[in-house]
């Protein structure tokens, strides 16, 4: 409320329906909703998007912006589909030419299979979903920790590129991603082949 | 190869791309891809279907299709921007009225938000995706157990209706899943609304 009272137009970042309830009625003016599969921070009871969006998208008036697992034109369709107006991209965004961070950081994400990344602090809210490192692998079953301990460090991370003197936040599209490129190609990419897929769907299967 | 030679069609259940590419390699006719989000049984290097399903589709000629998460035409649309040719649906058939398990059963997926299902034995493959409960509550920290050990009592679970018997397999869709209905009705709803969904978007993007 005071956010609006300054001007601003609020879209609230929520993991499940009754937080996206709880910020409707507070009188957002859109949300962005995020799956489990999105890289950072995450609430412990994770929902995947393909559950978490159509569900939150058929309950809410304002508009959804589609966050976690967003990488490309055919995800891009898909949150079309499950009722977004938008996406949200961040591994991707990391893995850009533009990108302040550590060419380290960039490559580890384009290595990445689909299966390097883990969900931390399942028992210690903030959950974080991290790229699988000597360190990220060493907390997976450790319910003694707080991961959150685990970031002090995270200037070395970042532009320092040691890529285990802290946890790496990152989505599991870290899977998809295979090169860095510019920005403007990503962009122009996912839009172009989000249209082409949309026009496909409908050359298949509407009469 | 013996599947084959018998005459049978064969489509492998997969949860990474690289047991797609095996699968491929043994000569399968099809896929079905399956995410985290679904129930039953999964792989402890969980991946979900918005970041599994466009990769695999992306890397395999064969037919693919789409499993966890799927309940609705919504989802079908987007299984079908993703790359798939049909999908699977698990706990949707679980909840219907043709369905042989226990009406309590049935019940507490109509009652479970999106958040009621929990990925056990992520230390001890295989994986289990199930409804939450008291049992599978008591076990989602508990490493030094492998869950499979309490299903020896599911036919008390099963058709005695007993929730606690054993471990209630079952995919986060039950957060979206509101009521049992017939079988015919959740196909034609979903069919239906698949190519209400498609005919949408494609008068909305497509010029």
């Amino acid at each position: 409320s005071q956010l609006k009272d300054a001007g601003l137009t609020v879209f609230h970042v929520v993991p499940t329906l009754r937080a996206a309830l709880k910020a409707v009625d507070a009188g957002v003016d859109g949300l962005v909703v995020e799956g489990s599969e999105g890289g950072g921070f995450k609430n412990p009871s994770d929902v995947s998007t393909m559950v978490l969006l159509p569900l939150v998208a058929s309950k809410v008036e304002v508009p959804v912006i589609a966050a976690g697992g967003f990488v490309d034109g055919r995800t891009m369709a898909a949150a079309l589909a499950l009722g977004a107006e938008a996406i949200q991209m961040g591994t991707r965004m990391v893995a850009t030419v533009e990108s302040p961070i550590h060419e380290n950081w960039k490559q580890a994400i384009v290595d990445a299979s689909e299966t390097d990344t883990v969900l931390l602090n399942r028992h210690a809210a903030p959950s974080l979903r991290v790229l699988r490192t000597d360190r990220s692998n060493a907390l997976e079953f450790d319910t003694s920790t707080n991961a959150m301990e685990h970031m002090a460090r995270h200037s070395e991370l970042y532009f320092g590129g040691d890529m285990d003197a802290a946890l790496a936040l990152g989505g599991a599209v870290a899977g998809r991603i295979e090169s860095i490129e510019p920005v403007a190609d990503v962009i122009k990419n996912c839009s172009n082949e989000c249209l082409e897929v949309l026009r496909n769907l409908g050359s298949t299967y509407v009469k």
